[in-house]
């Protein structure tokens, strides 16, 4: 690993997704495991930091974490693109060599069985928390976040550097059909909100 | 209103969320409207298009929506920076007067009781899927999305416009402490995915 990376605290993770990037979620579960691209994960709760994501009946992902009860939420850059467009459109039901086709390379934090993807902005390492009305109904997962990091180049002290970092380092915001966003300038609003 | 405002097919009114935007959450119920700024809002499903956005239960918002079984979710842009940051730090409940002071001017179309807020990029008509779970375990409340229009400046055609709009029509994606990143460059992933 190339990549600096600090862990960031839990009263700061929904930060990671509160500006809304497409995201990949990971699993692992009795040695197989699957990474899919979703632009439908959101953060739910600050403490503890809790998210939903969606997750189709069709995917691998999903299998993997029903039964392991746990998954990483990670948040790709522009360099990785093309990765997160592959490993959309693809299913590891049809294509048992997608994570290689995709590359896709995996690493583990601080003794965690949890498959990281390389390269991404920030992780989020999550336990399901099972509620099977809403992942049956509306495909919707919720997940605790137990554990939380950043490339520091890009994420550090608690927020977002984009202004100053690479803007390889951005974050990607899928629409349809192959077009994707990267994240851009800062804003910010006028604080002195008259009483 | 000076805006040009086009519907929005049902099967494309998910795009209008995909990237990840912040949103405000308009309500009316009894003759009292309220608007809130909402970073957790996501869509949910495609067809027919559904949507998750999470309400604290301090918001006199969330209580118009558990009273009328509707809510506009609407995309607000660039050059509403400020009013967005407001209506997301007042509450109506301290403030009778805060959509005026927000600078939030309201209207309707095509004949629905709803309060839309003028000058947003998009917005979504809500039906509240009533879900009581969820809500009181969560906050999260889920809409099925009855209408949808958008500013033709920078959403026609079933896509976003961001390239070629004004910057002031960018979406606005909230972090924290006032810092919002405008959505920046497109990038397209290349579409050949080798088999």
């Amino acid at each position: 690993m190339t990549q600096p990376i600090a862990p960031v605290p839990l009263d700061k993770a929904y930060q990671l997704l509160n500006h809304g990037p497409t995201v990949l979620v990971s699993a692992r579960h009795q040695g197989v495991d699957d990474v899919m691209a979703a632009a439908w994960a959101c953060a739910l709760d600050f403490s503890p930091p809790k998210l939903t994501v969606v997750l189709d009946k069709m995917t691998r992902t999903r299998e993997l974490v029903q039964h392991s009860g746990h998954f990483v939420i990670q948040v790709p850059t522009v360099a990785q693109l093309d990765l997160t467009y592959q490993v959309g459109q693809r299913s590891l039901h049809q294509q048992p060599d997608k994570l290689a086709r995709g590359g896709v390379e995996l690493f583990d934090l601080d003794g965690r069985d949890l498959p990281l993807v390389a390269g991404c902005a920030a992780w989020l390492a999550c336990r399901l928390i099972p509620e099977p009305h809403n992942q049956q109904a509306y495909d919707l997962f919720i997940g605790e976040v137990v554990a939380a990091w950043s490339d520091t180049r890009v994420f550090r002290d608690g927020r977002w550097r984009f202004e100053t970092a690479d803007a390889a380092l951005r974050t990607l915001h899928y629409v349809a059909g192959g077009r994707f966003y990267a994240i851009g300038d800062a804003l910010d609003a006028d604080q002195d909100v008259k009483d």
